[in-house]
């Protein structure tokens, strides 16, 4: 089912941009685990919109409620399920885009397979806005991985343009900067110089971000299609706009010799260890005990101010479409919790899976 | 389960290296469907090791047995089964390995998680001749396809230092040379070189394959987790090596603005179709109706000829290794048909789920 | 997943019977489809607890609240999510069954699965309240079905030592009474009478509810695993209490002759029918075209208000229990409804997964 | 799918009556168990044709080939594929069978779903012959259950109008005579004579088993739709001819009152055990760690040699039919241990679920 995700941990997301709420089941939480949800609200905080500081007039963080699942702040063992009313909607902004879709947006593809029937209103199940029930789920993980020793964290690697520092795979330090997600102010600086020239000039921007997973066991993930890489396939380009997933060294290792990209083992601390980390620590999809390291591709925002070529499927003829309303010149910083809340359920579930 | 993929045409794959055989089953085959053994031979020869038209002394082609699924050489709506004896083993070569495992191979992972029992003999149930199965079901998945007008092509684009040419994303021309899965005999003799300068050198050396399937109506595909990009993604991580996957413009993304990425719209025969094809055929995880193309990195052999630095896992200490036995210096060739078996089966279940 | 079924039509059902509130998110229904809320109104009170016409003082009807899925009360394609706030709830009347659990009850071994977090209150997500959700989604199936030319409907053939007329397997009349879930107002007479005289005992009583469903075309359902009994059996043996399930013949088959049994076919209006209807409609797991028939049969509430004996699992000792609390003495009635609910949504996924 | 059964065990069923060879392949076995491949020849030889020790020409019983999933007879972690050849079929016996449908068997059904392509032979992938794949996998399941300390047995309770003694449900004394699946010989001679009696009238008699499982903890399933119910049921309607399912009392629970049906909670050697069990061991779909007792209604073999009222397909009007072939007047004894091989692969695979 297209909205379910995961074997023993099972999410199940629902609601469009612009109905009553949005929201996500969570099955198999283990019962028994305390929900922090002061430190769920601050990691929701990173991916909701109008955040940053610069900005003086702040709309408030989406705030979850939770209507399962929970007994007095506990997991029970039944289904955990929370929403997100949907408020200062303004659908008539989108009532001409059923006849003359967006490029790089759903739209069409959509209206193709829902007819007319598809509520298009901020782009319906497929808006980014669907990540905020995921970064609950996700949330929610993080924190039951933490009691586990594990750590997930995401930074951005690239927007544009501009690259920053990727983590060191071997010791990865998943530390960020509060204003935005990146290591050094200098980086933030370039990096956003990027986002601002998009903006400035009416368009968008893309980018890349680096998740890296630490303290992971080694034997997780099973072989062939419920490998690591498979799992984590599988939910990541569930995030809007994701295009290219790499694990390790990824794409380069198409230009690598065997003798270049084999990770040697070592030991050390009387544990095996590698001495490079090109496999990004899953071999036949099962971890090694090294860093869990992947990088994804985001593309730049469809919705741009620039005039764009376009059709009226009604008329079945060309014709031109500026798209209203305000949009994000570059979602990649947003999706960086979101990139850490979808490896941490994937992480999770194969652990408790196995 | 980790072993089978898909939802209405679900394929399980056994076996492992050296068992007796090897093998798969396909369930939700639409009944009344001819398979034509022979020109699934011949896909399955593509494969095949010992193939190279320079090599005089070749190999026999796998040739699959079937044992259920078929009446009178026509699919009866049961699961269908097709094995492969294994013969010409020789597991003595591998048993060092359980002590000491081949770096970049899950020789040690597997280990983890299955302890002693592990089928260690030529990579058990994660060698690279699991994808034999897998093409046998692929290559029925093609044929079908092909009834539906829908043509699956895959072909090399790196392999190390060297590149080919990429399809036209508009339009792409699936032919291949028989000799070799590029386009021209220069680029042959280009990608050949570097596999044979690995080779010489004792070494391996990695490779891209792009693929592209072409005639898919608008419309396929499901939102969030089970996108085509996902329904993808998780059977082509499943393949052994991959270690990077990106669809149309890929990675590319990251550096470019929406200006230049989305895919105007155009009407075209009286079809809505795209300027460019950055999309890779698939918006919102739903098909466009334009070409799907994916590229997949595939990582170096890592079975290598060189000396390489391993350790003992029953004294835990560090300790070179040599790898005996024959192996490819590039599986990328090899790899090809098994990336359109892949893609095939990918697509086959999504038309037949929807 | 405990709480989720189906294949193509998905259900995930949440809530205990003291959260904020219950729900259910249905995946997979087509677009397109005009949902009448009335009459599922109509059909949610069928089950709504203080329901009875002699009553005078009648609490309201649950109503859902529909959160996505729907857009102007049309179902767009994306998952539909529908709750109800739970309200009125008294969790002090449970806190002593933690460490006494009542007899019959989920209450022990809901604590041997989930340790001190169980949400004990009202049974948790064990209730009984939890077939509200499962009407909801089952009240739309049965719209759905209604278009497609396919009844189901439901009545009461036994309470206690009281029988009511089983359907004319071949042609079942699906009206009942609005008053009672039986035919006439004689057998409405004579099953009340039962569940009155057991509530005067503080006791309970069990019945058996049969199904019918008429309209359904030949040629659905799976082999083995997938059949129609099997899909049936999955969804039925989830609403609480039930024990036994049969379909057709069912459990007199055991006492029958093949030349009894078989069910003859015969030609009628250029169809194939059969003269008899043993079989429930199903051979094969796959239907026939005859009516789908299926009785389950339902254990008393195991709540009564004689006293009965427990244990105190913290001093492990016995421990006489008397249940507070208003519960009812026969909860048969009200699960006819539940019943429908469950064959329409089986029927109905396997109409669509077809 | 429909030949597939389970969560984390999971079965895979293929073959036809008639095709090359039927077969079981298992995913999820645990690593490191050793299979005793005798005492599974031993367990499939109950079920095996031929095997009535007052015959004197008897069949060799099928003997399973491992394929794959074991290293020196020790379980790897791969998927275990196992297939017994088909031999001594003779297809010619059922050619007119297609257009004329036997009552009581899937041929009618089978043509409706499959068209012309349907394999008719020998009932094709609705023979009864396919639960010896499904004996391969549960006899395995067996071992491994007795090494956890848990029992599964079955026996015979009602041929035809003849009773045998049920189980003691508190108690179960799980063993059977070697001649017939009963405890004494006067039941054996008494239900034998049944058989006996169908035999020599041309006709078939049906039959109810009894099964048991002793040794489970409590705490086993999952509320609602993977409850312990849920799970039985899934894969004993999976088995040709089940046509009634039950838990403990079953079907009598709807005539009783709930102070009789509630099994009453005890202390023994320190244990929560109750003092009765009408619940069958189950309570909200978890175990209460009491014995698991179902039992199953078996039609009679629809193979019968009395001249029967049945259709032919191709003219659209009534012929008369007889069936050739030899059959079983009665299933049931076979029977037996594929319930008992059903309920240890549900068991099993909910306990490795957990």
């Amino acid at each position: 089912m297209s909205s379910t995700y995961g074997e023993k941990l099972k999410i199940t997301i629902f609601g469009q941009s612009h109905s009553a709420a949005i929201g996500v089941t969570v099955e198999g939480l283990p019962a028994g685990i305390s929900v922090d949800t002061e430190r769920l609200a601050a990691f929701l905080s990173r991916r909701a919109p109008g955040k940053d500081p610069t900005a003086t007039a702040r709309r408030e963080a989406d705030e979850p409620e939770f209507l399962s699942g929970l007994s007095e702040g506990v997991t029970c063992g039944a289904p955990l399920t929370a929403i997100i009313r949907n408020t200062n909607t303004r659908s008539g902004d989108y009532s001409n885009l059923r006849d003359c879709p967006r490029p790089g947006h759903a739209d069409y593809t959509a209206s193709v397979k829902y007819g007319e029937a598809h509520d298009i209103a901020g782009g319906g199940h497929f808006s980014g806005r669907l990540t905020a029930p995921l970064c609950i789920a996700g949330g929610i993980a993080l924190q039951i991985l933490e009691g586990m020793g594990i750590s997930v964290g995401a930074h951005i690697v690239r927007i544009g343009n501009e690259k920053a520092e990727r983590y060191d795979p071997l010791s990865p330090d998943l530390s960020i900067l509060d204003t935005f997600p990146v290591k050094s102010e200098e980086e933030e600086a370039r990096l956003r110089g990027e986002i601002m020239a998009a903006k400035e000039a009416g368009d968008s921007v893309g980018g890349m971000i680096e998740c890296a997973v630490t303290g992971l066991p080694a034997g997780l993930g099973d072989p062939m299609f419920d490998g690591m890489e498979n799992r984590i396939a599988k939910i990541v380009f569930g995030i809007p706009a994701v295009k290219g997933l790499e694990f390790g060294c990824g794409m380069d290792c198409a230009q690598m010799r065997g003798s270049e990209s084999n990770d040697a083992f070592r030991i050390k601390d009387s544990r095996v260890v590698t001495a490079t980390n090109n496999a990004g620590g899953i071999l036949g999809g099962i971890t090694n005990g090294m860093p869990l390291i992947f990088r994804a591709a985001i593309k730049p925002t469809p919705s741009i101010a620039i005039e764009q070529d376009s059709v009226s499927l009604s008329e079945m003829k060309e014709k031109k479409l500026t798209v209203k309303g305000r949009h994000d010149p570059c979602i990649v910083p947003r999706a960086v919790p979101v990139m850490e809340a979808a490896a941490a359920l994937a992480v999770l579930d194969c652990i408790l899976s196995k």
